[in-house]
This record gives C-alpha cells, structure tokens and sequence, in this order.
C-alpha cells in the first residue's frame, strides 16, 4: 500500500509504502492520509496489508486478527465516520465468507482485497455523482470560498467539496476559489491550493479571518466545504473553522453547501451533539512547521472539528444529489 | 531610540537602537515596531531621532526636514490614524517654535524631544484610563476572547484591550483569556500570549478558525479588540479577523468592546467606508516563519485589516469612559 505523506506537501512529494497495519493506523493518527473519504479507504487497505503475510492462517485466528485491526484503525480518529463505515464493512464482509470450501485465511484475504478495491472504486464514483449532483450550483464566473481540503487528496476520486468546482472547471466555466488557510494544520493552504494550482484553476489562498471580510465585500457568491459527519438531522462536523464560516455566510445571505459522500451521513446519531469531536495535540496550534510561535507556557486549545447545526446549511450535495435532511438512511451497506 | 523588534517574538528578545529616522520608518513598515498607539509613539522619537543630528541647523531647513521626515514617517502604514495624529501634533509643534531667542534647530529639537515624551506619557495615562473605565466590564471569573495584539506591546503603557483584563487581575479577579493568534502575523499567539503568560494571567490560545465554535459552546463571556482607526459614526477598522468576530458575537449574544485611546478617532472620516486599509504582501499569508506553507504559483490576498461597521460594537471603552458613538471629537489636540 503505497500513499503520498500529505504533511510534506506543498513543499514535497514524498511516497511512502505502508506494510502492516500498524504503519497504515499511524499514517492515519499522523494525518498523513487525511480526508474523512480517504480515511475510510486507507483504513480497508490497512486491514488488507496488515493481514497479507496471515493467508496462510487458519479461518478463526485470521478472522480474530481482522476484529483486532479493525479495533486499532477505527481508533485512530473519532470523528470521521466514513472510518468506522469502512471498517465495519470489512469486517462483515471476512466474516460473511463461507466456511466451506477452503474458508480460510486466503480465502478471507481475497475477499478483502476485493472489497477494500470496491470500496476505493465506489469512493470515487461517489466523487463524480457530488460534482454531478453540484455542478448546476456553480454557474459561470463563481467566486467560491471552501476550508480545509475536500479535494482529491481528501477521497479517492475528485473530491467532495472540490468536485463540483472540478466538474465547473472542465465544462469550461470560469470559477475562482477563495482557499481558507485552515490553521492548525493548514490544509486549505497546503493542499488545497495544490490541487487546485494544478488543476489550473485560479485560487488565492487567504487567512481564515479574512473571510468575513470578504462576505461582506460581496466577494464570495457560494461556500461550499466537505463533512466528517452528518447526523440525521442534518447537523455535521467538519474542520474547525467550518461552523464560524456558516454563521458568516447565514449573516450575509451567501449560500452555504456541505458536499460529502453518502458514506459520510450517520443516521445512528439524532443530532450533532452526539459527534465525538477529536481533541488533538496544542502543539499543532503553538508550532508551525516545527518552530514554535507561541510561549511555550501557554495552552492552547485545538479541537480538530466543530459542529454546524443543519438550518445553516443550504442544501447538502452527495452521490445521491441535492439533499435537505432529516436522512433517513446513510450509506449504502 | 531603543526598541524591542516585536517579530522576533516570543522565540528572542532582541533590542534595537534606530538611530535615523529612515531606520524608524524602517522598523514600522517591517511590524519590528506595531500596534496603532505604538507606531505614532515610535513615529514622534523618530521624528527626534531623526533631526538629532541637526540641532546647529538653522530653523527653516531644520523645519524642512522636520516636514520631510513627517512625511516619510507617515507613508509606512496607512490605516492606523494615530500614526498621522502623532505626526501631525509633531509639526505643529515645531512650526509653533517662537522664532525669537534661538527658535533655530536646537530650540525646536528641545520642543520635539519634549512633545514626543508627552505623546508616550499621555498614551500611558490612557492605557490605565481605559483600564480603568473597562473594569467594571471584566467580572470575577471572566471568560474574554481577544483578537491581534492591543496589550503592553502595542502601547506606551498597559495596552488597550487588555488594560481592563490587566486591572482585572491586579483587583484580584479570576479571570481566563481566549487568545486568537491571529493569522497571518500571528500577533496574538507571539506577543498578546507572551504578556499574558509573564504577567502571570491564564490564557489559552486558539486558531483563529475556532472562536465562532468557543461562542457557540457559550465559553465566551465578552470579548474586546482595540482599533486601528475609528470614523466619526463608530465604524472602525481593526487587525484582520475582528469583523468575523463581531459578526460571531453579535450571532451568539456575546457582548462586543472596542477598546481605544480617543486618539484613534478621526472624525474627519464619517464612516468607515473612507478608511483605507493597508494590504500587504502575500508572502506574509503564504509563509510562516520564513517557510512557504502554499504554491509558490498560487495567489494570496492579505488586507492587514478590516472595517466594523458600529452597529457590531456594543460599546467603545476609551480614556474618557465606555462611549457610544457618534464621536464628535477625537483626540485632544
């Protein structure tokens, strides 16, 4: 399993080949590979790497260690749900091999190779129906803002937030984004206007405190961002920084867009009050680039996510088209 | 003229003699010196600095380079009026040198020296004015959340925004402060969490992304910022981000305070519409401590400041008391 270490980005393109499950958990607490979407894939291909050398294990301890990566992948983030949906999947599906006819670790093993492909190749028809499923949102000379990257670094197609944009671009559209840094780890400025530079679609990266300023400038005709998770009514979590950008775009009338895989809606939860938000380490507000810009006797406080209520969203845009919750069923199983 | 060059902050302390009002001008179009009180300090002992050496010059080319200087002076940031106020209070000074006994250079150097000293000693009884007239506004166990850099290290004395929560603390009062860091010069995490940690009053410092979350969260209590300019009807530019967060307040009920010397109005400006803000380079968006953090190809926008309009404000805190606009008169003269 090879993936591209997103923290060396812009500045480098650095590959890094994956061996065990345990280098594909860390890959992910590390947010080497991040992306709610990619997330969800990295950890179904972690499960295939890491029981690679297992094939020639028996049916019951081959499947104890599948119950056991999953346990140690699904652990490494709490938010995103596209994760847990990923792993659960995979876990019904080496479960759900039949017993009979060489039932065993190979057996197991081949299925879940499979299924972590369809994953991936599902992942990235759900890309193309959301930029479908958007594109009429973005006419000709739209001036977008998003936050953080729900590009095709985040998935495994086109993106989420970014894919409509994508799609806008190819049918020849004029489009311009408007990339929010998205401190801490500063996504929108590392990844996002990577992508999009080399898309050849015009961006200007921008200090996250900057875009009231520019609402208010009536420069921004649409926000459009991604999700980690959507409650059943509509509420969802996404990078911090996404729910003051609602708020923002409510007060100045500019319609706010979630564009997010159906995988991503949780209809488990009633509401956003029921999203575990991931606290991360203060040492990603109080360094950037490893030099420190705070005292370091300082706290800070870093949540990875915030929660935005659904009346601030305009419509939510998945593979399944343009949608208005209540939802009553997420992803297809 | 000794300075503390404020971009080296917090990782070094270093001091700097400017010896040349060039090196002055220097030092604050290069934010070594910031902070809209600060800067007209700095600009009127550069004005000194700078004719030091003239003192045997005759009074009108010595009044020549005074109106040179002035005007070098006050080219390096546009927004903050307390640069000009300053300038202007300097020129009057000299030009109003009595031309009989000795009006020649070292007469109007003395005057200069002196008025300069005024201008640093007024700044620091407002400081304390300010804060005393925010007092009340801070109560025991006060959770504050405050934007940039309006503290010590932006004034002659104990800065503006945080002069209350300074007088606060000295009362005795528990009190916890919110700290923006305040992208993309990072005034907030480098210097406002630096003051606070050396004077011994919590504070945590968040991306600036998170304040709309913290607010919804009901974990701000208030929140108070300085100004860089305040027109005639209470519309006020401030650092980048504060109209978010006014916007942010304003939606969760969260009581909103400019804090300000009087010499920040300029009732020259109706409204805020006529301030000009100073956009600086992208470089400073597209790179933190010295490392590019985007595209080298892609574009950024980087407007140092944004306007309020006063309706956001629910009270000016100034050296003559908790105001509400309009301003008839700005700073005594």
């Amino acid at each position: 399993m090879r993936i591209v270490d997103q923290r060396a980005l812009p500045e480098a393109r650095i590959e890094r080949d994956l061996e065990s499950g345990e280098a594909v958990a860390d890959a992910i607490r590390t947010l080497q590979v991040r992306g709610a979407p990619l997330i969800g894939i990295a950890a179904a291909m972690g499960l295939v790497a890491g029981t690679r050398e297992l094939r020639a294990v028996p049916r019951e301890p081959f499947l104890a260690r599948v119950h056991q990566l999953a346990e140690l992948l699904g652990a490494t983030r709490p938010t995103a749900v596209n994760l847990r949906w990923a792993l659960d999947r995979m876990v019904r599906c080496a479960t759900a091999t039949p017993v009979g006819g060489g039932g065993g670790g190979a057996a197991i093993w081949e299925r879940l190779q499979a299924e972590a492909t369809a994953i991936w190749e599902e992942d990235r028809a759900m890309c193309r129906r959301i930029g479908e499923a958007g594109l009429p949102l973005v006419p000709e000379g739209a001036k977008l803002l998003t936050h953080c990257n729900a590009g095709a670094l985040a998935t495994g197609g086109i993106g989420t937030a970014l894919a409509p944009i994508y799609l806008a671009h190819d049918a020849g559209r004029r489009v311009e984004v408007f990339v929010d840094e998205t401190r801490p780890v500063l996504q929108g400025a590392r990844l996002t206007a990577w992508e999009l530079v080399h898309a050849g679609i015009p961006c200007t990266v921008i200090a996250d405190g900057a875009a009231g300023s520019l609402m208010r400038q009536a420069k921004v005709d649409l926000v459009i961002v991604g999700a980690d998770r959507i409650a059943a009514n509509g509420d969802f979590a996404n990078k911090i920084g996404t729910y003051s950008l609602a708020v923002l775009a409510l007060h100045h009338g500019v319609p706010f867009y979630c564009a997010a895989p159906s995988s991503t809606i949780d209809v488990a939860l009633a509401d956003g009050a029921g999203i575990p938000i991931e606290q991360r380490a203060p040492d990603e507000v109080k360094s950037v680039a490893g030099r420190l810009i705070a005292p370091a006797e300082a706290a800070a406080l870093n949540p990875a996510f915030d929660v935005t209520p659904a009346r601030y969203v305009t419509a939510f845009i998945t593979d399944r088209g343009v949608e208005h919750p209540p939802f009553r069923d997420g992803a297809r199983r």
